[in-house]
């Protein structure tokens, strides 16, 4: 063992995780990776849907926000809690990092206020942080796509030719469109996971994850001034005057500053100690599942799945989410796919039925491979790859009277597991290659589906060690920015755990299973056809609804 | 009113309706078919299929028998008690009819006296009755329906191009070529419907109705035996030996007898008494509700549905079941087709999410038409008609993480209706006209259901009085037979009831409902096409299952 390892058996890290409905810190030792303590936050605002804090409201349908003041109090709470917990001396932290859900976004003033906390505008819903799951954007994404394929734009493949309502672009074209004195008094467009680290460290930066999967930074730049002008001439100046950091862009990993005072007060720690550049839950995990490596697809599958995978080279892969040089760790290009619904497949279920999980999985477990007769389509959330197209549905085909739930079951896992074949054939026809299936993420600890997935996929399916991947991936980071380690392969060879190959396919099985993913795939090519049945079901029913 | 109306005023028939699980008696005044008591026999037996009575057993797949003892015991035991219950005196009692499930079938010596009750053979699975749903023919149909294609057999049309495995010949054929030993002891090959009037009046008498739908006999003749040593050269006499009577087929409605003595003792009803000729289940209903006009579609919806309609024209529709000349009542051609499952796939549904009907019902009940964004293919039991095909399955497609059960539910209803109105649109296309639509059978309860079909179908939907239109039917068909009626019209005109228009569509809903069924039709020809994704999870589920 080398010196710098052993003095970092008494050094540990913090890493913390900005979910959905709460944050999570957990002390790690830099050494091993050993998770010694966590606590977390629930934020008091949850997903704000209906009503601003002050009472305003309803908001329309589709938007979904959240509260700056709920994300502070994960670091005024959950890491002096882990902290204590560890049993560890603050004074022996090294580190501090922090991952975020993405694209949550949203508009403050130049010293990073956001505008929502500026005197007056506390009831105006633009002004508050847009959640990654706010869709009222997407007449705006319609438009910058449709823009962008018309004029060529070179930066739309990267995105498998679809920017996301979600992401960065549509939010703030929908913030200029819809209040344009919000517009107007913004002065940075700034996503949750870079806003974080402004608290932290008192001043901004911006990560290399969100710029490039989020923000259409691309080559070195962002949309030309000439294609935002194109969308509304009010946005043409929007990168240059609110996204745009003298200092560029920070590698994932790297030391963005040192903890300020106000921040060592918040959470106990050492003032001055390093913070690492922003990060996105999904894309930190995959030091902590030792999933860095080109070849190792990372899946955190839960309610979704988010897959992504280093490759050693540029490659033009349809219907992925996004491809970002250094967007996973420097030095490599991070391509993002991802399923729109996979675990939500398996409660929807459950919740038709009334029947639990572990009965479902139990009952159809014991059954012969097709012996359901069932191929289901797994788009009840649409599709996020390779489709790319929410306006798709599920499909159940082969029902008899004699199905039962458990074969329904059974046919939703096996659905999605044709799923993520589509995108790992994708990827591999694209030129990324991929020969190892690593999960992370609730789904991990059901071993039938992981075996599952082995047999489908027809690849060894390794299985990260840590129950919450994303904050122990983010005091990797932290450990990195610190210098402990060289770089966040190092580091994550060190700190993160995998188990390897903890599931192989059975050639048997694979074969049976060989036999229903053609029937997946055509059904797949036949139904995720342009303008098809399932669109003009989804026309009949939002004009029935409307 | 005439002279023979006010004697019929206290005078009475009995029908008896012999089901799958039990047979129903009903005393009805001649005058104007007022039921005035009912009682049901259950069969001691059930359906027989494991073991036979003696224990012989287990029988292989798909076999089905009954006991024809437990038949007797209706005679025995219903019929008094229905007597009794309507307090009349049993020598006002004028005729008696009956109706069974068909095909159901047997083998008998020359005197009627079934193969399972001669000395040695109650152990012998093929000296039993076999039931309508006996599937273990399905071999000997396929080996009929491709000689028969072969050969180009004019007959063929008349059964929408197929002979179901259910029906006299394939069930026959299976007896020859499993236990020659016993098709060679056959002397008579018998429907129980008029198997059940051999044991009322002492005296064999074959009906037209289950002659032609199920026994092949169209234009004076059964199948040549040219044809049927083609089969296999033992079952080349198998018509003129075992079906053919002297006095040829009788017509529905027909006398064929009186009450013998030993069937007025079990009865309790008076010697000599008019007995009509066999019938079937749902042809014999047509005059209960007063479907027999050309035009009114009677459709009796249970757990599958059954629907017949008179014409006054021989014509070819392709995919129905059957068209007969006089096989619903003299004088028309009755035109036969169905659905395999209905009010089952509703009941599947109801136990695969544990929620009662009443309640799926009520929840479905307040969407907008097509607000559910789903299309179902009711092929759960395959299908009948048209496609005439029991390898399709059932499909549902539109699902999304929000879809509700009572929404699943509501598209299964939908479904049932669509495939109906794709049968309608057969006969229609085929030159047999349908503008009112008729409906016996437990579903004509459910006023959401009759509203939806009004809807789909663009037409007015009756609905049968009766809650046991079939003994209804066969009082009604007694009453003929004894002379109290010139034919089954007027007798239908007197004795049947049926609430006229009871649901008319709402043409704002039929249009929206047109958009949904352009959908299903679209699914319906894509999917039923031949050997396509079901045929194929058919034949993987099948292999899985081996």
């Amino acid at each position: 063992m080398s010196a710098s390892v052993t003095a970092n058996t008494d050094r540990y890290v913090v890493g913390v995780d900005f979910g959905t409905l709460s944050g999570r810190a957990v002390v790690v030792r830099v050494a091993d990776g050993r998770e010694l303590g966590s606590a977390v936050s629930e934020y008091r605002h949850g997903v704000i849907e209906r009503h601003l804090p002050d009472g305003t409201g309803p908001l329309p349908p589709d938007w979904a926000l959240q509260s700056p003041e709920d994300w502070r109090e994960v670091l005024r709470h959950a890491v002096p809690a882990a902290v204590a917990e560890a049993g560890v001396d603050p004074a022996a932290v090294i580190g501090v990092a922090t991952d975020f859900t993405a694209c949550t976004v949203l508009p403050t003033l130049a010293d990073g206020t956001p505008l929502c906390e500026t005197p007056g505008l506390a009831g105006e819903p633009h002004a508050w942080p847009k959640l990654w799951k706010h869709h009222a954007a997407q007449g705006q994404a319609d438009r910058i796509n449709a823009l962008a394929a018309e004029r060529g734009e070179k930066w739309a493949a990267r995105y498998g030719g679809k920017q996301s309502s979600e992401w960065e672009f549509a939010k703030a074209l929908q913030v200029l469109q819809e209040a344009p004195e919000i517009f107007e008094r913004c002065e940075r467009w700034i996503e949750a996971a870079d806003w974080i680290v402004w608290e932290l460290t008192g001043a901004e930066s911006r990560n290399a994850c969100t710029a490039g999967y989020k923000g259409i930074f691309q080559d070195g730049s962002y949309p030309s001034e000439d294609f935002l002008a194109a969308l509304d001439p009010r946005f043409a100046d929007f990168p240059a005057t609110r996204l745009v950091h003298p200092d560029g862009l920070a590698a994932l990993g790297s030391r963005v500053g040192g903890l300020s005072e106000q921040a060592a007060e918040w959470t106990g720690l050492p003032a001055g100690i390093a913070v690492a550049a922003g990060n996105v839950d999904a894309h930190v995990t995959a030091p902590a599942a030792r999933a860095v490596d080109p070849g190792k697809l990372l899946a955190i599958m839960g309610t979704s799945t988010c897959h992504v995978v280093n490759g050693t080279d540029l490659a033009d892969v349809p219907g992925i989410c996004g491809v970002v040089d250094g967007g996973i760790s420097a030095g490599f290009y991070g391509y993002e796919a991802g399923q729109s619904a996979v675990g939500d497949i398996f409660a929807w279920w459950t919740k038709i039925t009334g029947q639990g999980h572990e009965e479902l999985t139990a009952a159809a477990a014991g059954q012969p491979i097709g012996g359901h007769g069932l191929i289901a389509l797994d788009w009840m959330g649409g599709n996020r790859s390779i489709l790319v197209d929410h306006d798709l549905s599920g499909i159940v085909v082969g029902l008899t009277l004699a199905t039962r739930p458990e074969e329904i079951y059974r046919a939703l896992l096996e659905a999605t597991a044709f799923g993520t074949r589509v995108i790992v054939e994708a990827f591999r026809a694209g030129g990324v290659p991929v020969h190892e299936f690593v999960v992370a993420g609730g789904l991990k600890k059901n071993s039938f589906l992981m075996q599952l997935y082995a047999d489908i996929l027809r690849c060894p399916v390794s299985v990260a060690v840590s129950d919450q991947a994303p904050a122990l991936g983010s005091a990797i980071h932290a450990a990195v920015a610190a210098g402990a380690y060289p770089d966040v392969s190092a580091a994550a060879e060190a700190m993160g755990s995998v188990q390897t190959a903890a599931y192989v396919p059975d050639p048997a099985r694979a074969d049976a299973y060989d036999v229903l993913f053609a029937e997946y795939r055509a059904l797949h090519d036949a139904f995720g056809a342009a303008d098809g049945a399932l669109h003009r079901l989804r026309r009949i029913r939002n004009a029935a609804l409307a």
